[in-house]
Order: C-alpha cells, then sequence, then structure tokens
C-alpha cells in the first residue's frame, strides 16, 4: 500500500529516491481502510492526520445551520485530505471529511509531519509539489466561483477533471460548484443531448 | 525597505535570522517601485516574479470575454503576490495583476527563489508559513464563495479583514466577493444603517 506513495514521492524528485530514504518516510505513515460513509474527521475536533489518498473518493464539507451540506473538496487518489487550517493551527475544525467509496489512506500525524520537514528532503520536494498543486487548484477553484456562471462552471470541471464526474453523485457535484442540483440536471442535459 | 522582510522572516523563524543569512537572503529580492494603476503583470505574459509586499495595496484580476473584471486576490502590506501557476508551470497567466494604490515591492525571481528554497532554511521556514497562509485563506474563501449569501460573504469579510474595506473600492470588493456592485450597495446600507 506505501508503494502509490513511492510513486508519487519519485513523480516530484529530481532523483529516484532509494530504499533507506523511503524506508524513512514510510514508518512515519500509518495505512488505514475506511468505509464508505466512515468519518476521517468530524465537524468540532482537531484534525490530526493529513491523509494521502491510495485509493477510494473523499469529500471535506461543512454543514450549515439550515442542515445543508457545503463541499469544499472532492479528492481521490494520489491526493492528499484534512483540514489545512486545523491542522495547522490545532483549532477545532467547521469540517467533515468522510468516505464516498470505501477508501484506503496513509496517515500522517503533525509531529511526524513536522519530523519528515525536518530530516527528509525527498519528502519537503513532495509536500512542496503538494503545496503548489493544492495552491494551483484553489486559485481556479476561487476564479470559477467568482467569475463563472453554473454552466461555465459545470463545462470547466467537464473540461479539466472528468473523473470526479464518474466518481461523485450529482448531488456532491452540485454542492462542489455551488449550485443548486435542478440546476446541474438542467445542464447535463443541455450540454449531453 | 528590506526590513519588512526581515521582521515577516523573524516572524515564522524559531530563532532570530542573523545578520549574514540575511544577507544571504535580501541580496535575492530586487526592491520596485510601482505607481497606481502601473502592472506588475498583464494577461498572456508568463509570471517571472513573487512578489513580496512592503507598501501599497495591489489586486489579481482576470477579464472575461465581456470585458468584465474578476478579482482573485486583494493584497495589502506583508503579502505575497504572484500567479501561483504560471510561476510554477511557466505558462502564459491569464490573470492581470496591478497597483491599486502606490506600492513598495521586493520581487524574487524563480532561479533566485529555487536557490533560496536549497541553500537558506530560514527563507524555506518563512515559505512553509506563507504557503500555508495562502492555503488556509483559500480553503476559507472557497467555503465562502459557494456556500455563503452574498450578504453572508460581507459580513465574513467585514469580520475577517475589515482593513480590505478601507483600502480597496466598493466596486472592487464587489468583484472580489463575486457579487455585483449594487448588491455591495444594498448589503452596506443595510448592515450600516
Amino acid at each position: 500500500m506505501h508503494e502509490a506513495l513511492r510513486k508519487y514521492i519519485n513523480k516530484y524528485a529530481s532523483t529516484e529516491i532509494g530504499d533507506d530514504d523511503f524506508e524513512l518516510i514510510k514508518n512515519k505513515f500509518t495505512a488505514k481502510h475506511f468505509r464508505k460513509n466512515q468519518y476521517l474527521l468530524q465537524e468540532g475536533e482537531v484534525c490530526k492526520y493529513v491523509s494521502f489518498i491510495v485509493k477510494g473518493a473523499i469529500r471535506q464539507y461543512s454543514i450549515d445551520q439550515k442542515g445543508i451540506e457545503h463541499i469544499v473538496s472532492l479528492c481521490t487518489e494520489n491526493w492528499w485530505v484534512g483540514d489545512r487550517e486545523s491542522f495547522t493551527m490545532l483549532t477545532p475544525s467547521k469540517y467533515n471529511i468522510d468516505a464516498v467509496e470505501d477508501a484506503d489512506v496513509l496517515l500522517l500525524t503533525k509531529a511526524d509531519f513536522q519530523e519528515l520537514v525536518g530530516t527528509a528532503p525527498f519528502f519537503v520536494a513532495s509536500l512542496s509539489a503538494m503545496d503548489y498543486n493544492y495552491q494551483i487548484a484553489a486559485q481556479e477553484r476561487i476564479h470559477a466561483a467568482i467569475s463563472f456562471s453554473a454552466e461555465e462552471r459545470y463545462l470547466n470541471l467537464l473540461a479539466n477533471n472528468p473523473a470526479l464526474l464518474q466518481r461523485f453523485p450529482q448531488t456532491m457535484i452540485a454542492s462542489f460548484l455551488g449550485v443548486s442540483p435542478e440546476t446541474i440536471s438542467r445542464i447535463r442535459k443541455k450540454v449531453h443531448q
């Protein structure tokens, strides 16, 4: 199961990681299986782990006072999931994170995260890649949210990340895009007719 | 002018940075003044610098086919500004970055950025802080964009970042929040009455 992490690290390393260097990193990650609907994090808890997704589909969302879910992230293989604010600041999270499909993840605690940052250059390189991938995706997502119509947001997702449309139900896609499920239905009919 | 950068670095360092270590970092940053309305980056160019804002107010925005501006970032002192996607991937930017007030900034090229990442632990520590501050702000902004009403978005900004409301004109605040200027006027009247 740690092989996926090794591949991920090699993807962003300037040279391939050796066994000893990987051993050092691997030992800090705990493998865990989550069944569909199980929580990785619940609102009000401090986010103790960042999780690397080996297999499965996971979402991060808040629930407002009316009980409506708002999905900030939809994540699949080779993405990291966690509440960045809670993990960094040790504050109670306003988010829930749960498995939309059965999922295999590798968990890393904050203490181990910080130790790796200080001792494992290969980890630092892939962390930097993760940070930039996240920042680029976030910039794109903010741009879409403030400047695109509902239809443009759907078409943008279809163009740039069509796999998500296959992995997550339509109601979650709607919440992720910040539009109503009815609007998504209408757009899908129009686009795919 | 580099003193603001030194303060910023010390804010995130575990021990205060010494003169020699700071000299190494300082020499990579070029000080530049931008007059109000001058561009740091124009759409179609590759973003060659990340800029640390010493003084002034700067915005990052796209212009759509109808000529409407969509503001993804409003930045003031002690923030970094740059198109993260273009800077990282060397792709032409879809954004413009310009000065809303006269601004003093410190520019860092990608080559110098990468050299500092490899040689200056103090820079790496503040870079990490910058990345996490950005990620936390981005997560918050995505959450607000998909789940808050126009009025909630304005109140959220008023609660968490009231200084921005003083520094940027109302039309820019509206674009930043992804709502019409008329809606902002209406909300302001209601909130501040």
